[in-house]
């Protein structure tokens, strides 16, 4: 097992559905990454040691989920110099407004990347890992190179298959 | 100067002129007060302290204030037994809706007594402070009663003098 | 059967399943409670009765649970000097947000304690009546300390199984 | 001075500017009214004794205006069987919204009617009012009509003016 | 068959389940009704009729129900001096913020009393109608104390049950 | 087949059900139309060429629907001076306010005509581009006059219907 | 004077500062327009009779500006077969969301081709008008590439502007 | 002059009193910038080449900021695989909350990673640029964590300046 690269951290086991499309992305990448369950508010000592021993024990970008008032990536965000990835995560009576408000709207000097709502933003947070530690990793950039032409040549195969089944009138 | 029973912090001091107005309240009641400014993200591990050494040093309630995506409340929260009232903080492009939702929608565990946006919400964290200190201080019950007969007296009479220049066709 | 220290009220029985959450974190406190129904707009002397004589019975909080133009809570508060905890309710076209709203947006005077939307404000609601209790009960602040090491111990537990399983690439 | 007809009731001072609206239209059409201020929260004995007394006292439709968590439209509804009238008035960090939905969104048995935030919402407040009481008086009747056509024949006239500055290319 | 007092109105007959609620009530206070389908933009000159010619059938009060920008109300409204009630109805992708928006923000001169979103806002828009045509009819001022009376009963009862079953610890 | 003159892209095949709305729209008319799968951002070039090449194709209105950060109607009237109409796709956390805002609120300069969201958008999307093609073909206008007329009478049957069944008390 | 080819209609004479944005849009592409205020409630005839009889005296697109409870798109689209443009406009308490609601979530069967709020929409009212004749006049696709090539360039050069002064570091 | 490492885009020159704010971050850690303007819609062509030449020109991470509809981060985003931080530029009549929506509801494949909206939001994107270019530079990483004890240092001092004008009671 290699030192992982991505620190995935999620404020409870019931965020793991959302989270592990990060992984998986990751998976998809070749990025070793390492999956923690902490919490801001229920454990905050555990949770500022894990951001604050993050960048030692070689990680290099951390992504945090978390839902309703999501404090977790704000939170580790404040621990370390690192960068860290925000996904907002919906299900609550808000559907996610709030913990979208409560990731993206970070005071000045302590900045969030924030992606979507839920899956698709647990998807991109792992891309936007991998486009991070692609700024010195030349092999990562050629893999993304890759997964932009497959992601274009997937819609063309759809619109093609849109085309013969249903393309006009 | 006695030993503070309320702490009252805030995230900025640009939040100041809104905090203060819990400070006015708390003073009206003779309950003894501290203002601290204390940023969730900018210096987690002092604010950390403040929250675990409050109640080593006589505090009973907390009162945290804070703007855009506010954590304080809850990081204060997440580190005492004492109970803390979240003051949510307007004047961001969201107009305080975030500061809202990132105080009040606190996970099961860890609550945040939340009241209004702004001034209106600082007056009533000092009103609720006394209101829990009150449970073990029948002086102070006593002064809640006077505050409040002098609030119905008050728009008693303000209704009186809209009465004699227009109360009616 | 001991004098109940918190009222649990709720503006209609269908809120029941959302409010004894609140009544259930009390009885692991051992904080005896009594729940009513009381509704704002069909039975006001009912309420205002059940607000101004609860000090009188040995009410110490009250927690008021309603959902839509939720009113109870504040109309709870204005009949006492008592803290009121206010449980916005979700689950009509506005998903607790007209609650939530009607709840925390107390004017200058009459405050509303105000918890997150649903079952797990309900939940919190119990938590901070226990923190406002213990104030002056240094039994309930012993227990209070032992339920934040038990939710952080709970935490690790699901951290170490999500490892088990899953903990990285 | 006849005995009012219209009772208008508002939560506070700072509303008047609003509230008058309500009453000059009601001048317009000769319907006496009475202007009040109570609070649903800082006096409600008063404001339950204000909605109990209306109707002996000749009032037929009342008209209350709050802000924020507007409650006394409801408050006043929960307590006569005569019409009640909404308005929400803005000016806080949500705008009106709150007021909005704490006003309009009333559980099923206790209607309030309500109308647009702030003073156009007051204006028509008044129009409403009169066509309830027109409903059993036919010179109420004809001095809506005419008021329906002088609105019209506003329109023509601005929709000249305008013709003549800049009505075309 | 008696002439009718209340005419219900709506966009669809997808509504027809929301708005029988008003009809229901009106029904239990022996108001004789007529329910219409028509439309604000299907049936323009068909709905400028049904305003139009409402008056001088013997409707007293009109009720429009409709969804998403629904302007029915309003277009009831802009073509008779009858008092109009709008019942806002959800289900669409905004779930009734729209046809709340729609039908509760009428500019000066045209009122709208607009009830709550949904089933509880057409059972309100029943009530308020009778509130209205009470005005000038004391056995229907009887029965709307009747049934003030009977909704304060119901609570009673509910409250009696939930004692019985688990009203405190 | 015709040379199409409406072309029908959607960001994704999950977008067909939705879109094919717009399709059958346009059949009823007669117009003959092309649908394709496109994304603004997984293919921009391709994106790009489909918008700049639609006129010269003979294309004459393009319909572009699209769900949460839907740039897609946006991107197609960058690349075009032919008229571009929006349907902003729900289903995610946000249910289409945010494809909403960002298919509508273009900046000066860039016009996206938008309609609803969701199916009836898209329904919408095809008659405004019938709408459009009809201002230079007099069968078109003809064919939307009795569609004008079949809509008023639908309403008017289903009207009927209801009379029959329950159109009073 | 030319026939007027676009109708440019607001609810009031407070709406002509960002409804002459479309006028001037239209003068520049030499199109031919007529400006008239009507209310959707307040002359609800007129307003129908202007849609009714726009087709037929030449007018080939409609402009429809309105704000708060915004009817007045809709009622125009009612009332013909021409395709109906929707300007919401903004500055009351809720800054144009209800207009927006109000005129872009029409039913099915009656589309209003929805711009975004205030001056930028009404600019892009006009713009998609010229789009929309564009159609069936190839001047005006000329006109129209011109006016896209000149955006181009006037961006550019805003863009070479900034190098000079601060394009770097 | 240094190559400059981030490219600063914005879509019209009235966003640069925001946009600044990154530059200015970037200059005090010796990040060498470019500020550039192009728009998504006013110039696609452009704003595709910018996008598409900026890794070749070694620029190393972008920085977009939009307001209202603001597909200028996501276009970005579509054209390279360098990291794309979106800035959402409020100031419209909503206020910021549609550039949010349309910078961050990005769909999977697609990162735009958005932080705060406005001014605070410019400033931290500049400062997570410098995080993820410091992921290999130990003198950026030194930089961020003086920066990091800088931030706690003036909370600490404006905490003193409290306590010594009005600390407590």
């Amino acid at each position: 097992m290699e030192i992982p690269q991505v620190l995935i951290v999620m404020g409870s086991d019931s965020d793991i559905t959302v989270m592990e499309e990060a992984a998986k992305v990751l998976g998809q990448f070749g990025v070793p990454w390492e999956m923690r369950i902490s919490s801001a508010h229920r454990c905050p000592d555990r949770t500022a040691a894990l951001s604050a021993e993050s960048e030692g024990q070689g990680i290099r970008v951390i992504i945090a989920g978390a839902g309703v008032a999501a404090h977790l990536a704000g939170v580790m965000a404040a621990g370390t110099i690192l960068p860290v990835i925000g996904v907002p995560i919906g299900g609550g009576a808000l559907n996610g407004v709030d913990a979208l408000y409560s990731t993206v709207q970070m005071p000045g000097g302590i900045p969030v990347a924030t992606v979507a709502i839920g899956k698709a933003g647990a998807r991109n947070a792992g891309i936007l890992a991998v486009q991070m530690l692609a700024l010195s990793d030349s092999t990562l950039k050629g893999k993304l190179r890759a997964y932009k032409e497959s992601m274009a040549t997937e819609v063309e195969e759809k619109d093609k298959a849109l085309q013969e089944k249903m393309g006009g009138s």
